[in-house]
């Protein structure tokens, strides 16, 4: 963006404000700098070799991002607190104290080996938000509420506590920080003793945005700004066992082999097909393959891999795993061999709110910026919040689509387009 | 076999040696109970609960197996010796001391949680021949030698020492024991440090002649006796790695992935159908794969897999490659992915004798069994022993195709016919 015409734009809004401030705050800009400058600051807690982010939840390099985290937030003039589940909570009030409040927020820590961006631009974004509306003196209707929820990475525990509550059974789940869940939480400040404390239910926020990179290739790849989020896809996953026969690889001819690695092949194949072979974004993987024996001299008997289907609809989820049987059926009979699907996870696909994904679209095209309405292929802790509240995303382009990598990468503009998105949605929200 | 048909026969036989071998001995047969039951004697030393063998080479169990064997040697009036190699000889003299040995043999060890008749029916059926020709007092032309050779399973150590030599790297080579080749030779009573000793060279036999299970099914399938082997299949393995671009399996839209492993399926798919496009009895195998970084939800970076062809002609083995190649390059450009292949093994085809395969037929029909000449898928000691001598080996039907497992079985009639079809190729030999 350019500077000046940034520092133009700031000065007649703080101007103008006194007097009729929702049409003054449509010239509000977020620092671009700080924000950007936030995120470089955040990158040192955890930074690999490679560039990248390594900060594993309840590990101490999220112990140290957090309390930097909270610095930030004071400096923004928010009430910082520590939910029971560890939750970083930084409160605004509105000028309307019987409003629920407006929530925004994201995550701060990373997978192993991960990088820089993905859930810390939304929550440095939301953090630059709360802190443009203080030094701006802009009175929101609702209190505001940012919110950097625990632990996204490991299974969007933060934000599951607060939807959902977490069960005695998932506080003792191990971590990749070697602590349990409720060792984490405690490690971080929340207290796992009092877990219906961070509880929020139906009407406690009046929406939840987040802000967040794309984590794929397609903005960049079309050259638009902003996508807005119509719903964040449902997950099924399956361990799919292969039984063949294993069998001297030098003396069983072709024509009397069961190999299973073959009707495997035939599978993945498969997958690809079905799931291609219909108009729309659903996607399907086969990232986990064994054989057995696995030795260069023998027919595998037995084949242990996954399957892995999304997309915003279940029905269609279910409609592709229906094919995708049908086709193994014929695979089973050509082969020999005989297919064992079993149901390891289900993920439940999250529309996003249909009101508040019309006002971010509205509000990045009256910024000037192109938008695109699509799915989020990850999960995110704005999934956890729709059973509660509205639930809005933004995303911002991922250079080559690229996540989960220390190559993970979004430019200083798109980041400052971003947060300008979700500080107008905010204004645009709370006017309603 | 009819037993009271088997005693008259033995006993004509005794009766009118004296005259006119040759006649007299095409009434002569193995003692097939003793055979058989010398294999349930052997199938002690390492029995597992399963009913199988685990006696791999170097181990207590093939000690104990070896003592077995040396007594059975000497009660068929074999002179035994141990070679340097480990090898187990046993000797008996011939009308004409000019003339070199016929020797038959095979092995005694196991894979591990291998079965009780590879290499252990060519090994006793051996001693069975000697212990007949003994017994009834038939004095061949030829010397005899009887050879259990060591460590077959384990890469053909044995037979290797005896025609080729090894090395001091090859001394040096863990085994499946513990052991080092080096320490396992001398554990056995060989003598690591004389490595030239057991060397034989260019005729210094008149032929090896080798009786085994097929360890396929093919002569089961079409209800043949016995087997007579063409030739022992060249084999060439390559590790086979590809690479593609690890994602993440949400975000990244159908038409942008390069997932190695669907390229990895579409490779094993064409391995399959390239082998199985032209006529003839190669194999091909894909055995053993790995997919990096082998999540649920991550589109596979990279495969690491294999390539297993066998066949009995080397160029054939080149052509399959070949046009495997050229598969693999429409599969590179449709998946965006690279394909190396790194050759690991090759193991030089190794075509019996045309004269002993003819002798062998002929013999076996003789006896009034059926035959049909195929390759061995597997590899044997007589491979080693091909540039040496000429080489034969006679096949019996495996049950089901299996071996290398407990479920490896053959009937006592089909060992009894083979070990015949061994005497008797034998006697014919001799005339010669």
């Amino acid at each position: 963006m350019n500077r000046r015409t940034f520092n133009i734009s700031l000065a007649s809004a703080a101007c103008s404000l006194a007097f009729s401030w929702p049409q003054a705050s449509a010239q509000l800009r977020v620092n671009g700098q700080r924000l950007n400058q936030h995120l470089a600051d955040l990158a040192v807690f955890g930074k690999t070799p490679e560039g990248g982010t390594h900060r594993v939840a309840y590990t101490e390099a999220d112990l140290q991002a957090r309390e930097f985290t909270m610095k930030l937030m004071r400096e923004a003039r928010l009430d910082v607190s520590i939910d029971a589940a560890g939750n970083l909570l930084g409160r605004r009030a509105g000028r309307n104290a019987k409003l629920p409040p407006l929530a925004l927020g994201s995550h701060i820590d990373s997978v192993p080996q991960g990088g820089s961006y993905d859930g810390q631009v939304g929550a440095m974004g939301a953090i630059e938000v709360a802190q443009t509306l203080a030094e701006q003196n802009v009175a929101l209707a609702h209190p505001l509420e940012v919110i950097i929820f625990s632990n996204e990475e490991g299974g969007t525990y933060g934000s599951h506590a607060m939807a959902h509550g977490l069960t005695e059974k998932q506080l003792g789940l191990p971590t990749n920080s070697g602590k349990t869940v409720g060792e984490g939480i405690k490690y971080i400040g929340g207290d796992p003793g009092k877990l219906s404390q961070p509880l929020r239910k139906r009407g406690d926020f009046a929406a939840y945005l987040e802000l967040h990179i794309e984590q794929g290739g397609i903005l960049e790849a079309e050259k638009i700004n902003i996508g807005v989020v119509e719903g964040i896809v449902g997950i099924n996953q399956w361990e799919v066992i292969v039984e063949g026969f294993a069998n001297h690889a030098g003396t069983t001819p072709m024509n009397q082999r069961r190999d299973a690695l073959l009707a495997a092949a035939k599978y993945i194949e498969a997958v690809n097909r079905v799931v291609t072979s219909i108009p729309g974004r659903q996607v399907g993987t086969v990232g986990r393959i064994q054989a057995q024996p696995g030795a260069y001299n023998v027919i595998p008997g037995k084949v242990t891999t996954t399957l892995e289907l999304r997309d915003l609809d279940m029905a269609k989820i279910q409609l592709l795993f229906q094919r995708i049987q049908a086709e193994v059926a014929q695979i089973e009979t050509a082969t020999g061999t005989k297919f064992t699907f079993k149901e390891t996870n289900t993920v439940i696909a999250a529309p996003t709110d249909v009101r508040v994904r019309g006002t971010i679209d509205e509000t990045a095209r009256r910024l000037g910026f192109t938008t695109k309405t699509m799915p989020s292929g990850a999960g995110h802790d704005a999934q956890e919040l729709a059973p509660i509240t509205p639930v809005g995303m933004i995303f911002i382009p991922s250079r080559a689509g690229i996540s989960h990598s220390p190559r993970e990468f979004s430019s200083p503009a798109d980041i400052t387009n971003g947060a300008n998105v979700l500080l107008h949605t905010v204004l645009r929200l709370d006017e309603r």
